[in-house]
């Protein structure tokens, strides 16, 4: 069982479900609505345990999940969430060694989960235009140490990607139609192309666009959480409802006919995109 | 841009969308009801293109993603399924390294996840009862290659698990509340544990037995995935929608209080459980 | 089109969708946060317009819709939604001439649609225990002048329902499987049970009971309401979402088989219920 | 208890929930799948009761539900389901008297509840541009008997509803933002307008061209039914989900204002739609 150290990123979850983040730092104390904690009662002693303020309130000492992090982000914007997240990952088939592209970075919540999860030998590429968001992802990331697999780009996607060959590119942004020419120079053939757009306008217009291009095998859907009450006596769902976030869109980058005779066939028959495979 | 060798699993998808799953072996041909397609064709060539059966028709020739993977798997029961599993990799924080205990195995499908996840520095240590599905699941997980980081056990976990401190465990199993000590005693402090079950009573009787352990941190959902035709001039939901396939119930092993004075505070307000704390 | 008389009910509606109810009175004046609207200003012209207030505010003058009524009760306990009663209404064939019986009557949302339907040669009994939510469902059915077709009773449904051989019968009391003989006694052969409740526990507590009585024909079911934003450049889901109401049980009352001889045949085979169909 | 007639229509429920509706007539035989029913068995005895087929099987006998009309009719195209039509009822304020315009009739489906809603002092007039529809939508409302409150017209809209002053509208047609002007034509100021599309690109296209009409009080929705299996031992949702239908828009005409003054403060700060109130 690990101990916890300085340094180390902590969840203190109190009896009413509040969420505390802390570096564990010596000397210093968390102020709660339920008394205080002092952070060397945590340093040298393993985490998953209960730990009480001052005034005798308990609450657990935990290791943040990737979950935890990517709902700790302080945001400025709507945030992806985990709901969402966790189908990207498998869709785009975001692992480790994985070099992805994001824009825009946001409150780099999708950003601290990519860089999870591409980490060690991949790396994560974010563009942001707006100098406020780029800093505030800047400190989100910080805060969890995976500052090292990313590269924030204070930069607008319009002029295009610095990569090439990338294994994924995800569009959070509110014209993804306007940059998959951009996306499909990053993207390496059979690449995984991901978007997400809050509105049904925005689907329509993406997707008609996205018919013009190099792009192959389309998924367009929604991920609903529904979260339920944790009574055994009582089991329902909860009042208070995960709002709509956004519309998902995935495809992958296809390349042209491997073969002349079967390109020269492609010429022939067809104005440009790819032939009829959705 | 990787080409495809000998070996590689390839996935072929074609203009109606069916998806063929091919080992690309030398003087082999896939044989679909859109004509065959010679490995040999495939085999030396970028990947993320199209390809044309001999009758002419084209297909896409793709790496296949996680979620391709999990779908593809052969199964003799209800599997897992992607939008799940995203969010359980997330709750659960299975990242390289973790080590995480499942059961049962069933189809593979988790499996193969969490191996693709965890590689290549942690393990997934999977348990099954029943002979056919172990030899289902071994030969699902060899066909991915994926099977170098699986430790597949034909036991019952009603003996108990043989790990100590693992870093999370999932149970897909019909009666998940009967497992919940041995799975205690498997977890490390604050260890992650996760369940799914297809109807509500099972949710209550894990719920019921989870007060009297040492369980926190308690989240009940359900993920729902609505699929979209991805079609720009009638964008509305897909008729066949996505069977519903379970809850899910996560929560926290959380060991007792760290310090003596703690604990004997403990014992004397309370009898047996983790206190208060949710 | 109908002119405004003194003594109607109107709903008066505010750009920014707040919503009001007058009964007109001539002399009298609306308040709102919009500026006075004075009830002369309405009586004796036709509904269906924009009207002013003092401040030059416009607000749409409307008769109200059964549902503009149902949202409009006064309300000291969650009330049964319009999506729901519309369901109700056609699965338990709720028309003119119905006789229905209702308990609780709690605010009186359900009773108004009730009363509303079975006008005006049916009828609604209501039975309420709580004084205050008796007093408060007859004021709210007074405001709309449906209290003609209902009948309200302050008693409690362990004692029995009054009627005999009712068409319908609904019960949304925190524990209706104690009620079962009592609905039972109440309807007529074929009769239209339904029930309304918030939790899983509530269902199975419920269809458990209903195995050893006289029903057929069951079912269970949620409705959920998914709003948009009523606006055609950004079209979307809300994000302030209908929470959860609870779950509908629908059943038949089912009479014994009609003749001596098979009878007899159901006395041999089978110990009590209703043999076979669901 | 009402005595089944010669005439009446009576649905028989088998134990495996085949349904199958009759209209009762002496001396014929219902051939099903679990053996004959002979009419005469029915006729003259209490409906809600148990009868055997000649194989011995049970099966239910009872007066239909609207829920269960709906459902029986004979279709050739998707009709309006129950969890639509009854919130419809509702908002639509479709009540005994209504006269309520609708187009097109297609199976008659709705027509049928609508019918049974306004009946006995409204009228329900149903437009239709296909023959076929519209004689298999009055073989639909015939059986029924329903057909006496609805004059079924086979006739394009697009010259307009022979109607006045309707209490209500709904367009359930392809391109229900052709035919606005006919609509507001047709009703009452204060009447109700409703419309039923499967796609978002058709919800965008109808409330940009309401933009500019007589509409207000605007609301857009989708109305989930989520059946679960009626077995308490293991209460979960069903496999097979009811697909998607539709997206529902309401919305009521809404006449310029009142008085000569307002009206002229309209003209001047507006170009036209109603003002401001959506």
């Amino acid at each position: 069982m690990a101990v916890a150290r300085a340094g180390d990123l902590v969840l203190l979850l109190s009896a009413d479900e509040k969420r505390f983040f802390v570096r564990l730092t010596p000397g210093e104390v968390l102020h709660t609505h339920k008394g205080q904690i002092c952070h060397d009662d945590l340093i040298g002693r393993p985490l998953g345990r209960q730990v009480r303020s001052h005034t005798g309130v308990p609450f657990l000492a935990l290791v943040p999940s990737i979950h935890d992090l990517v709902m700790s982000v302080r945001r400025a914007t709507q945030i992806v969430y985990p709901k969402d997240i966790g189908y990207i990952l498998l869709k785009m088939n975001v692992v480790p060694g994985t070099r992805v592209v994001e824009a825009g970075t946001g409150s780099g919540a999708l950003t601290t989960a990519l860089a999870r999860y591409v980490a060690p030998t991949g790396r994560v590429y974010s563009y942001e235009t707006r100098e406020d968001m780029y800093r505030l992802a800047a400190r989100n990331l910080a805060r969890t140490g995976l500052d090292a697999y990313v590269d924030l780009k204070l930069r607008d996607i319009a002029e295009g990607f610095d990569e090439r060959d990338a294994d994924a590119l995800f569009l959070d942004v509110r014209t993804p139609w306007t940059f998959l020419e951009q996306a499909a120079a990053a993207l390496r053939g059979g690449g995984f192309f991901g978007a997400l757009v809050p509105t049904t306008n925005q689907v329509i217009e993406l997707l008609k666009e996205m018919e013009h291009g190099p792009w192959g095998d389309l998924e367009v859907c929604e991920i609903l959480l529904r979260r339920y009450k944790a009574v055994p006596e009582r089991l329902r769902p909860e009042d208070r409802l995960t709002p709509h976030t956004g519309y998902l869109i995935f495809a992958r980058k296809i390349e042209r006919f491997s073969t002349p005779e079967e390109a020269r066939d492609v010429e022939e028959s067809n104005d440009g995109g790819v032939e009829e495979v959705p």
